[in-house]
Order: structure tokens, then sequence, then C-alpha cells
């Protein structure tokens, strides 16, 4: 029995609360991009929703909870994919969304954010501020303050893609799984363990955000002092403890990856797969190509779990290196 | 009653023998290309699974039968993606594929086709052509020749599509659909006249390419000689008279687009959706960007039916008609 604060049958019952638009995403063999990676690569798509990222399946707990206890506003910190997801629940429920977010933060998340009409913040700073000021703001407002990883209903939310992994035959070696936060680490990681044992949970990060992976290693928090990633939906630098602690029940390995392989694994998945990936959804990619021998003849899925992209950035990341001419 | 070649109890169990990860794809709506296009739409997503495209779902039927009968062979003429779909399809079920095709073909197409185990054989001149050549071998073979639009399992795959479309409320002003030989637009468009009829089905067809568009709007099959457009998946010259009897019947209009609202529609669709589309794909986007007041505060639906593209040729045309800076 896994003693995460997760619990299997409440994940279960979670999906019923999820709008399906959110669940039983596509999971499919790519067999275009095995010859360059070495092994069988399954792709869960996190991407073709409403929000482009997986984190509605949290949000879509947290507001219909809301909404069922007869609350009216609820705030939260995020790097845009939380917001967006937010919003979108939020706006659904007649709850109003206040979303506090980094001024660096990634253009194109900023304005759906809007669009879906939450009120949007900006701070003067990282994530980590962004965090401090939507706490903040549920002191002095008396509102829900939902906050990504340490809130259950993310995890869980984020749990119900692990259903949906063991769920589906065959099954795969190891899943890849983005590192940030932790929600969706240990949310699919719990799933896993439970479910399907024999399936490595292997969790991959950033080399310029490493401090969930440091902590992992290290077994206990390790905070940064800045981060420096192209990847900004899991760019912390102040893990939480009680997450931490569902992570060293649930990862087998924590892999950093450099920013190079992260495009190049955007490239790939755009080119090979026709998929377009935020950094973040790259990460598994760039864990097999920085480590091929590692994956050599095994079968991996692996998360594409937002596609939100500033146009101009992607662009620039995805451009071939050598110039194709006709 | 619908008197068209399709029959929806027949449609309703082909989902039997069409494997999953090609079925329930998915559907929502996309609210990020709304403003631009003045109308509510939904997208119908074909191009996440193992061919990137919608035509599995009909290969799939004729795989299962074939290998039902004890048969060992069939071939096809593709533009690429039946020709994939088919390969695929095949490969599960012991069978042998051939494929014959346009030298000019897409060249991913070819090469995905060649990679799933299929004979690839190309012939020098276009798609009628190759039409040409795989009944030929079909006949000195004596195997089953898979013709596109004609064999109702086309037709009847694509079909399943309808089913999910009616399936989901909220339901729709109208349902774009690419036209090239008829079996997307005839077996979606069944389903709805069936199911739906207050749901327009709307065809739409490359300017370059319109033997099926003016033979529906002549009542009568038009031939044309040569066809001149990026849309290689709907290229046709010489519509099936069959076919076009059903088109007849299930279409409620039929639109020619330009090549530049082609490139234009899959530019939005990878700016604003994070989709990839080849430009068959693209067709619904192009008519809504040709006909703004037509569908100006409706709901529309369009079937993103594939995504398989030549890298370099897709660049070119997703290029930015402004070069961004940062």
């Amino acid at each position: 029995m896994l003693t995460t604060r997760l619990d299997t049958a409440r994940i279960q019952a979670a999906r019923r609360f999820i709008d399906p638009v959110f669940l039983d995403t596509p999971l499919y063999r790519c067999e275009a991009l095995e010859p360059d990676l070495g092994c069988a690569v399954s792709i869960k798509l996190e991407t073709a929703n409403p929000v482009r990222s997986f984190k509605a399946r949290g949000t879509e707990l947290v507001a219909s909870r809301l909404a069922g206890d007869g609350r009216h506003a609820v705030v939260c910190a995020s790097a845009g994919n939380l917001g967006q997801a937010l919003a979108w629940s939020g706006r659904g429920r007649g709850l109003d969304v206040t979303v506090v977010a980094s001024r660096h933060a990634t253009v194109a998340k900023l304005d759906r954010i809007r669009a879906l009409g939450a009120t949007l913040e900006l701070v003067d700073g990282d994530h980590e501020l962004a965090r401090d000021r939507a706490a903040a703001i549920a002191r002095q407002r008396g509102v829900r303050l939902l906050e990504d990883s340490l809130d259950v209903e993310t995890c869980e939310g984020a749990a119900t893609i692990g259903l949906e992994l063991v769920d589906t035959a065959p099954s795969f070696d190891s899943v890849l799984i983005a590192l940030g936060g932790g929600a969706l680490a240990t949310g699919v990681g719990h799933v896993l363990k439970e479910q399907a044992p024999t399936v490595e949970v292997l969790c991959v990060q950033p080399l310029g955000a490493p401090a969930m992976t440091r902590s992992w290693r290290q077994r206990r928090v390790v905070t940064t002092e800045s981060t420096n990633t192209i990847a900004d939906g899991v760019a912390g630098r102040r893990p939480i403890p009680a997450v931490l602690d569902d992570l060293l029940l649930v990862a087998d390995d924590a892999i950093l990856v450099q920013e190079t392989s992260i495009i190049a694994g955007m490239r790939m998945l755009l080119d090979h797969a026709g998929l377009v990936a935020e950094p973040s959804a790259a990460l598994g990619i760039a864990a097999i190509l920085e480590n091929p021998e590692r994956f050599a003849g095994r079968h991996v899925a692996t998360i594409v779990c937002g596609s939100n992209v500033d146009v101009a950035a992607y662009r620039r990341w995805v451009r071939p290196t050598h110039v194709h001419r006709p």
C-alpha cells in the first residue's frame, strides 16, 4: 500500500468531475520518432483540448468542489497553464478567478488567461514571487488559494492520466514525466506504482531549474537562487516538502537535461510527429536523446503535457539547423 | 430515410472492427481561433494517431474483413494517407499491402508507407494514373483492389467520425468537410443527415482541384484535365458516379477556396491552435476565411483530417508574413 497523500479510489472518482473534453486523451505509438530515438515511443497527448495542457484535469476538480460548496472566488499563482485551466474551469461554474503570474511569463499564456475572463495580476519577479503574492491575495480577500502540487486535487487530477496509461495495453517499460512542482509526476507516479509497479517512473527536469531533482536525490528540500530555462512550465526554485515526500515514494529516477536537448525534442516532435510541444512537453524526448543506451530497445511513454508557446519563440526553437531549399 | 449506399446500423457496427486508437478523437472548442474567424469553431482532430489521418477508420474495416475472409493481399492507389493507413492496418493482420502512388506525391507520406512495410510502386503521372495502375495490378494478381470512396468501407469508416460528432453536445450549425474523392464527405454527411438533419453539411475543395464540386453543382460527373493545388489529399480529376450520387443526397453546399486561404488556414491552426494540419485539413478554416458573413456568429465544426506534410514545404507555408524579431 502506497502512503502518498493521493488515493486511487479518489482519483477514479475524480473522473466524474472533469469535463470529458479533458479525459481519455490520445495514446499511441509514434513510430516515425523511433529511428532517431532507438526505442519504441508512445505519446500521451494532453494538448488537444480547450486549454492546450493537462492542467484542467486538476482545475476541473477544484472548481467543481468550490462551486458545490457555494464558494465564489479562487486565486492561484501560475506560470500560465494552471491559470488558463483555472480560468476555463472557473468560468463555466461562475467563479471569480484571479491569476498571479510573473511579468516574464509566456505572453501567449497570459493572453489566454485574460481571454478566458480571469483577472490577471503580474508581479515583477519570478514564479516564486507570484506564489507569495497569490497567497497574500487569498489571505486579504478570504478566498480560496489554489496551490499547484500542494493541493491534492492538482495531483489527483493529473493522476487521471495515470489511470488512462495503465488501462491501455500494451504496457510500457518506462513513463517519462515532466517534473516541475510535482503534481504531474506524483499523480501519474502514484497510479503507476499502485497499478503497474513494474513500470519505471522517470521524472525529467531542465538542468537550468533543478531544484526538485536535487531535492529528490538528496531526499531533502533543496532550493535554488534562480532558474535559467526555456521550460517555463517547470521552472520552480522552492520545492514543497509534502510533494517531495510523495515523489520520493513514486519516482524511480529524476533526470536533468540540457536546453539544447529540449529544443531538439521540440523539433523532433514537430518534424516527425506533427506535434507542437512547449518546452516542458519535450523533456521526455530530451531525456531519451541524452541517454540512448539507457532506453535502447525499450518501450517508453512520454506525456506531451502542453503546447502553449509564444509563436515567435517557437519558430526560433524549431528552426531547422540546416536550411532546406526546394 | 436516406438512400445513400451507406447504412447507419452498419456504421455503428463498424466501430467494433476499428482499433480504438483511431476512435473517439478529440473534439473541442478552439476559442483562440475565433477572434480572427468571427464564429465559434470546434475542432475534430484526426491527426493524433499512428498514421496522422482519419483514413485508418476505413482501412481497419477493410483489413479486418479481408483477414476474416482468409485473403492475403490488397492493393490501393493513394495520394499517401490511404496508403499509410492500409499499410498500418494490413501489417497488423498479416496482409501483403501494395500501394500505388504518383511520383510527385508528398515524400513524407511515401516514406511512411515504406516504413510501415508496404510495397510502394510509383507512377509517372498523377493520382488518376495511380488509380489505373492499381486496378491493373489487382486484375493481374487476382488480389483485392481497395478503391477510396467507391468501396463503401472507406465511406462507412469515415462515417464513424459523424457518429462522434452527433454524440457530443452541443450541436453545431455547420460541419466543414474536406472534399476529395468523397469518402469523408459522404460518410460524415450521411450520419449528420440521418441523425442531426438541421446541421449543414458543407464540403470544401480547392479551386485548383474542383472536379467533385463542379460535379455536385451540375448534378453530373464533370472531370478536369489537371489539378493545381498544394492540397494533395483531395486532388482528384475523375469523380466516381456512385459517390457523386451520395454526395448529392447529403451535401448542403460545396465551397471552392484559393491556395492562399489554405495556407492562411494552416498558419492559423499552427499559431492559434498549436496544430499541424496538412493543406487538405485546413480547407475548413480557408472556407471560413473566404466567407466571413456566411459564418458570422455561427458554431462551425471543422475536421482536421490529416497532418502528413513534407517538413520543408510546411515550413515555407507557415512562414510568418511579417518577420518577428525578438
